[in-house]
């Protein structure tokens, strides 16, 4: 790979910790189910390209989401490595004990900032949804877990247009009492823009969240997901989301694109001279690889020039 | 279009002038030339949008670039407004006579910061192209014609790799020198971070270019335009090169994607609650429309996203 240059920019941290998403979030928007052994194989590769934050499946019932049904076999199969999370889904006490049955260390519950989505997500009220988190998230704290609380459509929905920060941050100061050790705040439909992510993480901090426990999660539907993680960075967040080629979307959003694609930050990131541990060569080939087996190219920007270079 | 909401961010300016370049860089790398119908529809389009600059065409010989050697009956059937400037590329004396026997107001001259573009794209040395710009720059200003200085390969090139800010200041300040009135930094192959941005936009205000000369132009092959166009926004631009719908591309880069897409800066600048003028439904309508005539999809995320909502 042609060496482009590094300059820093003031502000900005000098490492950041990429959580992907790929293997959970990315493979659960597939129409066809990937094989285990695609995914075991997916996951070791990301391993090896340097992640250390894999999200690796889901407990959520297999009838709600067939593509991930196969979520004991890939745990099982999995040589998982010491100096690697692999965080899981969990929906609730039932997917808790599997989870923690699997030998799992470190989960996530996924929340809603809307009244709609939590009721076509979940079929719950935000509220209920909390209700029913809450026993799931003091259990796995109590076993010694590490939990993630996704908070999901922090800037807008489809339903109900610009989501209020007041709103986003209801949801996300109850996850932190409840006991979620990190929130991540989904731009699930991808129409975010800088000043509303920085007004959010201000809002937020001024509630005593800390900054260090946010990550980001944007998507790229509207092509503005690099900026909002730059501009997330520029206020403090160091930890994003991001998925291999940019698998994934949402199901509720017009678009096929979907989660910022890790190449495309890691990109910037090396250009800025900020430290990730995470090898581009390797992500670009794991990401082509699956391409193949998914037949279809990848969406990241960063995956195609490097494949016609 | 659904609002989601606006939220200003600290340090970036009111209003921000889109110069749009879909018309000639844009239409000038497409493999077949689109009729001159075709092209007075779009550009009569793009000016209803709201737009104010609207690079039209090109002066160069039709041997070089047969897709605009409609130069002139573009210009003739064109119904040009008084509130829109309609800059012409013009690479010599005899072009700039042509333009100037059409009425043409606006001209800009096209140079490189590298050797091996200059050479590849205007068979000259980049000394040698200065001085073939020199009277033409010259003569555009003594007729009253404002001049704009494209720089190409401001931060990387495909045979040099990264390329020094000095020697792209060493070009941008012997355009000004030469009478350019606005400088265009160019990333031809979309490889800067927004670090190598703000390095050379301090380097060139270091060297006396007045920062409000200065627009940015950046192609989106790696997904790095719009958070390279924040970072040169928050560093003091306020003129930015966009295509509609991201038409474009340069032939000497990899990749099929283009110049960042006005729609895409759009959507970010709307969010940011920075006037522009423009109005997105009329330029996504005229993407999707132009798309039509040209057989495929416009690569622009907004332009995607909206068509499917």
């Amino acid at each position: 790979m042609t060496d482009y240059g590094t300059e820093r920019l003031p502000g900005l941290p000098e490492a950041v910790t990429i959580c992907e998403v790929g293997p959970r979030d990315g493979l659960q928007n597939e129409s066809t189910p990937v094989p285990a052994d695609v995914k075991v194989e997916f996951i070791e590769r990301l391993a090896d390209a340097g992640h250390t934050v894999i999200e690796t499946t889901s407990m959520v019932h297999p009838r709600w989401v067939p593509q991930l049904a196969d979520a004991e076999e890939v745990l099982r199969r999995l040589d998982r490595r010491p100096a690697v999370r692999y965080p899981v889904l969990v929906p609730n006490l039932r997917g808790l004990q599997r989870a923690l049955d699997l030998g799992v260390t470190d989960i996530a519950v996924f929340a809603s900032a809307t009244e709609s989505f939590a009721k076509t997500n979940l079929n719950r009220t935000v509220a209920e949804s909390l209700e029913m988190f809450a026993p799931v998230i003091t259990q796995a704290r109590e076993t010694g877990l590490q939990v993630r609380g996704y908070v999901s459509m922090c800037w807008g929905d489809p339903w109900e247009g610009a989501v209020p920060a007041p709103q986003v941050v209801d949801v996300a100061t109850k996850l932190i009492s409840l006991g979620c050790t990190e929130l991540s705040l989904g731009d699930t439909i991808g129409v975010a823009t800088p000043g509303r992510v920085v007004a959010l993480l201000n809002a937020l901090t001024a509630a005593s969240v800390p900054i260090g426990s946010i990550a980001v999660h944007f998507h790229d539907t509207y092509g503005q997901g690099l900026a909002n993680a730059l501009a997330a960075l520029q206020h403090g967040v160091t930890t994003v989301d991001t998925s291999a080629g940019g698998l994934g979307g949402c199901p509720y959003a017009n678009s096929a694109t979907g989660n910022l694609a890790t190449e495309d930050i890691l990109w910037q990131l090396e250009g800025l001279g900020i430290r990730t541990g995470l090898n581009l060569t390797k992500l670009v080939e794991t990401s082509s690889w699956l391409a193949g087996h998914l037949g279809r190219e990848s969406p990241s920007s960063v995956v195609r020039a490097l494949r016609k270079s």
